[in-house]
């Protein structure tokens, strides 16, 4: 059977590792540190007033804990350094997502044998280069990718979902065609539709997340749950897994 | 024998740890994660071009690590993603940091018998708040000090050393007269300059480092090697130490 697929990239956040469960484990970690370092509050309404943060400002706004304290009553932090307060919380938030920081499980051995092809394996996303290219690393995604210059970052190259021209960057860069190429994301209106736009064989990875709501106008060309899945979508586009 | 001192503060950097090795040690540690992702140079070469950065930048600069590779011929790294290399840089610097980070080993005895007497025990130090407490956090400072209250950090005051204030302001908060109070640190400038004149009693804390250099200006009450030296100043000084 002739390989009609020659390039494959991946999305990383929800569709390589769960960034949903990370970061609630996480944070939950940081609320703790605090109350450990003085501040008062229930720990309950003290979480779900940090996601209120999260949500109002920028993910990558670098001062969600000094803005959680911000809003707080005075009396929750009078009594604390504030600066040891936020110093607590971002050791704790840091340490618990490094330890906890893992791929799906069913992620390592189909990256394995998709390494082991002759397809060009690569990542398109979104975000802070610094905060991408640590997760890559920390992840241990490298050795399954054709090299660094298969990684694209939206914000290394100046262009952002779901912005179509971030996906041809990708064809551009290693002479593909749409149609011999795929992705694999979990955000229909950022991942999805814009490859679907451009021709892009798209894969739809729903595992019930933030973004498991699909609009009529979008159509993946499979809807999957885990990597298995895709290895028999592979095997029927022709490529020849171990 | 009636206790003369009420309190006394430190600095941090290279008076209760050694800054210049740890951070020797986290940069060519940077340098080999750089190297081992493809950046061509040799590793003494590359390590001496980082110093050169650091000495150019300010200190809490954050991107060291972008100019080292500006500064390279192109052909160093134009086969490798940029991104990459760095993220590479600061998971190796940071890991490497954090997992030596330790205080000087005479410190801990000595500050668990201070923590024993009734002297109010506190840190008055120069940085941004948030690198400042996070050292004070992972160096499992906090336990040894008379709360969150004793710690000053020129950052979130808006006064920086060498000046005078910054000291005044631990006299303030705790009511302290500057002849009942003491101060140890290693930069004779910007340490021990400032407390003579405010009439502070002073320790300089001279392990070698960058700072041991003393212009006849500036006059320690006195110069120590390490903590169990402290000691006997301090019981000279009235202090019943366990």
């Amino acid at each position: 059977m002739k390989q009609e697929l020659k390039g494959i990239f991946f999305d990383i956040d929800d569709t390589l590792y769960s960034t949903t469960i990370f970061a609630e484990k996480a944070r939950r970690s940081a609320i703790q540190a605090m109350i450990e370092l003085g501040l008062k509050g229930a720990p309950e309404a003290l979480y779900q007033e940090l996601i209120e943060v999260t949500q109002e400002f920028e993910p990558n706004y670098g001062f969600h804990f000094n803005k959680l304290l911000d809003r707080l009553p005075k009396e929750a932090s009078s009594h604390c350094n504030p600066a040891i307060l936020v110093a607590g919380a971002v050791i704790s938030y840091h340490d618990r997502k490094f330890r906890e920081l893992a791929l799906f499980p069913d992620a390592p051995p189909f990256l394995e044998k998709l390494s082991q092809t002759n397809l060009i394996r690569g990542i398109i996303t979104s975000g802070l280069a610094i905060k991408q290219s640590e997760k890559i690393l920390r992840l241990g995604l490298l050795k399954y990718l054709s090299g660094q210059e298969a990684i694209i970052i939206s914000d290394q190259v100046g262009i952002n979902k779901p912005n179509p021209k971030l996906f041809q960057k990708a064809l551009d860069r290693f002479g593909l065609a749409p149609s011999e190429t795929a992705y694999v994301g979990d955000n229909p209106k950022k991942d999805i539709l814009p490859c679907q736009q451009l021709g892009i064989r798209t894969i739809w990875m729903d595992r019930g997340g933030k973004h498991s709501i699909l609009e009529p106008s979008i159509k993946p060309d499979y809807r999957v749950e885990s990597f298995l899945e895709v290895e028999e979508i592979l095997k029927k586009w022709g490529v020849n897994l171990p």
